[in-house]
């Protein structure tokens, strides 16, 4: 086994997920992510955790979703009573094809989705990680040959977490104490308010409130979002290539759109419901093990010198006492490259020129 | 996809598991048995029921039982409350290696199990089925090609189960009716008393009080075993090969033994505590399906023309209500040949001679 696979499943083990001798740990296995799980069945054996294993398949999902008729029964008891029981979630994605629930309706996953709120709930109520194993059809979807992508991941992954827990922390403190920010780079010119919020230090540890490994960025939830904003980093959305879209905010909300590419996936998202008009975050990436796009979320979104927006659903740790975000059901993020002419601000001091933050080596203020 | 595959999940489904809308059902999956659960969720799902998939890997297994130091929890909660929340729970074997776990220290095993009673027993209360997925790694250990191999598991599973059932009734019949049961074959003369006990007919399906596919065989709980049997089947045991197993009982009890092959590991069994020198089990082999020994019990248990016997553990379904059959920790199978100068006798009437049944055509009584 590379060694690497087992540095990943103390990391993932040890400091995302805490687990500690009696914690009941559900693990979710992706049909490629076998080695993982070996490895991190390993650690918890070693820790006198309590393993149970689940297989999280898209052919399994996509045969039963295709084959079922009529309704779902809401939130069924054992999947229910598992998660209820459950201290820790940990989810190794990893399957042979990204692509494999292509064919499944949309209203049919939806119906599905919208009959386990509750089961959904409990799983968040967990100590849960959710990471990936690098696999072939994750290194297909970025592009890259297998061997390549295993360094790439890791290179994510394997970061010194509590160091870069410490930097981080200084932009969560600047976040914090800041009243409104502008993000200003070529085709984005954007305010937007974050009184009272409070950022989240995604040190990629359930300590921090940071569920992705890897992780690697620092959040908020933004309000009365002004101005325009271009995001410049290619993605699939929706099985749909989306390139630079353009939105134009008026009092919070989206009021114009376009893009080069993908408009109507765009348009579709804003259709979903209110909340999806509202952005429910702003992220900033700082993971600098992360250097390419490889269209694939938990990562490009953590990538250093960028900054993502996204539409609809906001995390409740960033409001507040008892206030509640935006809500929406939906929660895409988009993504934009500030490592040139791009400069954020917080209350009108520049915390970030072309990549690089007021509090690190080389920023040109 | 290979039609039997779907074949076989519709026989898992419908006629062993008898699944119906509503069900919770708990599919366990074997790292190679993939292909059967996409086929198996789309029988659930077409049937309404509700799937939850679990994986199990003797590597992940082996990993966590290896690395565990010390006590282990008595039945954790999220396991027992899954189990004890499923109607269903139905086992997809099929691994890459069938000595997966060949280096866990047997005592760690057995320490693992004996925290898990409560698990176990709620598995049981649901309408459980274990079958194998023919993988590579099963062709292997039977010394077979892999078609060849997937030739033989079809033949032996994609049974007419409810016309095997009707024929399978018919001895059972005359077990029930009779109170002594002698057999006699080559190095062979065995008489076992069953008064007042219940013959199983096991027909694959949770309706018949049988929960292997295949199945195949009708068994009783026989006692006050006397005389010697040669079991000329060859088999693995605890990873050793036994061959020609030879036991002497009186009263009951095993008072000898010897083999050709694998004596000790026979008398590690006998050893294990009092019930294990009793018999739990007659069995008679009726699937005529199966043409061949492939050194899984799962298959060569039902095998037509042979009959086994196993050392320990009885089934309750066999006993008069309210009364307990042979205790013990262990259910080791034997089986012999019948195929040849050999009969079986209840109550002085021959019932089967050279492998054929009264009730079949060609039985020279």
């Amino acid at each position: 086994m590379d060694e690497r696979v087992r540095e990943h499943a103390a990391v993932l083990v040890g400091w995302s997920a805490r687990v500690e001798a009696g914690d009941n740990v559900v693990l979710s296995v992706g049909p490629d992510a076998h080695e993982l799980a070996v490895a991190v069945a390993e650690e918890l054996g070693s820790r006198g955790a309590n393993l149970l294993a689940t297989y999280s398949s898209g052919e399994i999902t996509r045969a039963y979703l295709r084959a079922h008729d009529g309704d779902f029964d809401m939130n069924p008891a054992h999947e229910l009573a598992l998660l209820e029981s459950a201290d820790v979630y940990l989810s190794l994605g990893g399957g042979r094809n990204t692509s494999a629930t292509a064919d499944v309706p949309g209203e049919q996953r939806q119906a599905y989705n919208s009959t386990r709120r509750e089961i959904r709930e409990a799983r968040l109520d967990t100590r849960w990680v959710s990471t990936v194993h690098p696999t072939r059809s994750l290194a297909q979807q970025a592009n890259m040959a297998y061997e390549e992508y295993q360094d790439f991941a890791y290179d994510a992954i394997l970061r010194d977490w509590e160091s870069l827990a410490e930097e981080m922390a200084q932009l969560k403190t600047l976040l914090d104490d800041g009243n409104e920010v502008r993000l200003v780079s070529e085709g984005t010119d954007l305010t937007m308010r974050i009184d009272d919020r409070t950022a989240v230090n995604s040190a990629a540890s359930v300590a921090y409130d940071s569920h992705n490994l890897p992780s690697g960025e620092v959040f908020t939830a933004p309000a009365g979002t002004e101005g325009t904003v271009t995001f410049d980093v290619p993605m699939t959305l929706r099985g749909e290539s989306v390139r630079n879209v353009r939105l134009e905010f008026d009092a919070g909300e989206v009021v114009d759109y376009d893009a080069d590419q993908g408009a109507d996936v765009i348009g579709d998202i804003l259709e979903t419901d209110e909340g999806a008009r509202r952005l429910g975050e702003l992220g900033i990436g700082m993971n600098r093990g992360i250097d390419r796009y490889t269209d694939n979320i938990l990562f490009d979104e953590k990538m250093g010198d960028t900054v993502h927006l996204a539409l609809g659903r906001a995390y409740d740790a960033c409001l507040p006492n008892g206030e509640s975000g935006n809500d929406s059901a939906v929660h895409v993020d988009l993504i934009t490259d500030v490592s040139e002419a791009s400069r954020l601000e917080i209350d009108g001091t520049v915390v970030q020129r072309n990549g690089t933050f007021r509090f690190e080596s080389g920023f040109d203020g």
